[in-house]
């Protein structure tokens, strides 16, 4: 079974891995790009660091922008942030036979809905699997316990999340980005414990 | 972290046991049993033969006489089957940390909402996990790999489900049974592959 694990180099998409893993799957982990901007680095570290397989997926462009102007338009990022994973999703599909992501119990955005998943997994003959089942407090609690993390504001060159590369076109467009995307804190993994 | 993950010793249970002992988890399995038949025989056979630690909880009779009234008066299981998993919950948050069940991504009945997820773990401070992020077809695949699986007619002597105590009862008040729970094929865990 050929699994991959969407891969940010943070905590909630680390212990997907791992769980899979320890249940003995063969995990390659994938982080995205779009060519616009190398968001990879801190990814490829992680999943260096932590002993897994990494592939770097480079999409069609065309995705993020759709997804940028759906955030200019709706001065909100979640549609467009919604967009690209979804388009990653359906891309992944065709490539992998288990599909897996870090959206935890509390996640809203990007998140698959149960129709979704099953039109998913029902089009395309795959297995897709989430954190759904478990909470942010576990979620810490257990990362906290295997991991190494490195806790720092959020910015492009520590974090692999699609935000990274969407907040680099917003610049180049000349949107105010701390609007749209306020400050937040973020843990990436940086090792074993 | 005391770790209590609700037992009956099918593949769900016994999968949701193996993520958390993987993640360093110290787990305790535990079966309920409200006095009425001994159905607890099965779980502890399974639980053995994976060498988890396993508990067997008595709990009020009441829970499941008021379970079945609702089942008699409903023509139907699922109402009064969701009653008890919401009693032995509330139970299990005042005993352990973290309580975890089978509970997977199709399943509708029984289930925690997430808004009763939130208001658990917010009342009694517990951490609560299920296999909600995760769907049949993995869960077949996996168990299948780590498992000795039999498969049989479900009956009173090869499953610890609420469903068998209930059962009992029904009898006793001359109800029918089958047409109440329809016959199914059910997978136990005998142990590892």
């Amino acid at each position: 079974m050929k699994t991959a694990v969407l891969y940010s180099g943070g905590k909630d998409s680390s212990l997907m891995a791992v769980i899979l893993d320890r249940l003995g799957y063969d995990v390659e982990l994938v982080t995205i790009n779009f060519g616009v901007f190398d968001s990879t680095i801190p990814a490829r570290q992680s999943a260096e660091n932590l002993g897994f397989k990494h592939k770097v997926l480079r999409l069609d462009r065309g995705i993020l922008d759709d997804a940028v102007d759906m955030i200019i338009a709706d001065e909100f990022p979640n549609n467009g942030i919604n967009h690209i994973h979804h388009m990653v999703i359906e891309y992944l599909a065709d490539e992998y036979d288990v599909i897996a992501d870090g959206t935890r119990r509390e996640d809203r955005i990007p998140k698959l809905k149960q129709n979704e998943i099953q039109s998913l997994e029902d089009r395309k003959g795959v297995q897709y699997v989430n954190l759904t089942g478990i909470g942010y407090k576990t979620i810490n609690d257990t990362s906290e316990r295997l991991f190494k993390l490195q806790k720092a504001q959020s910015n492009i060159h520590n974090s692999s999340d699609y935000e990274m590369e969407i907040r680099v076109l917003l610049d180049e467009k000349g949107q105010s980005i701390n609007e749209i995307f306020p400050q937040h804190i973020q843990s990436r993994v940086i090792g074993w414990k």
